[in-house]
C-alpha cells in the first residue's frame, strides 16, 4: 500500500446515508456536453426543444450522470480506496434536468459483501437519487464499488 | 408532425441487429473527460495510473458509456422520430478501455411494445455490446428507447 485513505470498505455500512450537495448546471454546459456526446434536438438547440415534448433544452442524461460522477467523486471516492466498477444497475432519468437546476444527491449503502475471489477486496451495493433544487427526483441509480479492505484477513462485519 | 424521420418505433423489431463503428480514444480525450468528472487517478494521472491495479490510463466508465450514446446517436437515433429515455438497466463494464482503443458495437433489438398510457408511443428493448479493436467485449447494456409510432391508431406488429 502506498497511500492511506479515510474510507475503506469498512466505512461503508449498510443503511448508512451521505447528503451531497452539487453545481447548478448551466445552458452553455447541457449544450456542450450533448453537442460531443448526444446531439439530440432537445439537448443542443433552443428553438428546436421549444417545440419538442421537452419544452426547452434539457440535458443528456449522460450528462446528468457524469455530473453526479463528480459529485461522487468529491464527496467520498476520491478519499476513498477504490478499485472502480463493474456496472451500474437500474439507472433512471425520472424528471428533466433543465439549465439552471441545481443537483443534489443522497448516497445509501444498500449491502457490502467481502469478495469471495479477491480477499482484498470488498463489494458495496450503493443507491444514489439525485434531486433538483425543488426536490424533485431527476435520477437514481444502484451501482456496485470495489473497495480496499482495511484489515483483509478480518473477517466482514456482520 | 414537422419532420420525418426514417426511423419510428415500427422499423426497430426483435432480434434486429446493426453493427456500428466508433472512434479511437486518445489519451487527451480520457483524461479530459475525467478530469471533469471523474478525476480518480487511474483516469487522469498517468505515473498514478501505472502503479494502481489497472497498470495505465483507463477511460472513465461514463466516458465509455458518453461515446457509446453519440455512436447511437450518428448510427440511427438523430434518423430516428425519438421521444427520449426512461433508463438503462446492466450497465457493465467488462473490460479496460485505454488510449488508442477503438470502439464498435452491436445494437440488437429485444422487444418492442407500444404504450398503453400513450397511444403516439413505442418502447423499444434495447441491448448494445460494445467491443474494442481486439473484438473484446468492454462494456454492455440494456435501456429502454421511446419513439413515435408511424401509424398511431394501428396495431403494433406481432
Amino acid at each position: 500500500m502506498t497511500a492511506d485513505f479515510r474510507y475503506y470498505f469498512e466505512d461503508f455500512e449498510p443503511g448508512h446515508m451521505m447528503e451531497i450537495e452539487g453545481p447548478t448546471l448551466t445552458e452553455a454546459e447541457i449544450v456542450e456536453f450533448a453537442s460531443k456526446f448526444d446531439p439530440q434536438p432537445f439537448h443542443v438547440d433552443a428553438e428546436k426543444a421549444k417545440r419538442s415534448i421537452y419544452h426547452g433544452i434539457i440535458a443528456s442524461g449522460w450528462h446528468t450522470a457524469a455530473v453526479c460522477m463528480r459529485m461522487i467523486c468529491d464527496a467520498y471516492l476520491l478519499d476513498a480506496a477504490s478499485m472502480g466498477s463493474s456496472g451500474v444497475d437500474q439507472l433512471r432519468w425520472l424528471h428533466p434536468v433543465r439549465p439552471g437546476d441545481k443537483l443534489a444527491m443522497r448516497m445509501t449503502v444498500l449491502e457490502t459483501k467481502t469478495s469471495t475471489t479477491r480477499p482484498t477486496m470488498g463489494i458495496v451495493r450503493h443507491r444514489w437519487d439525485v434531486f433538483n433544487q425543488n426536490q424533485e427526483l431527476v435520477m437514481e441509480m444502484t451501482g456496485v464499488g470495489l473497495y480496499r479492505r482495511r484489515n483483509p484477513g478480518a473477517p466482514a462485519a456482520a
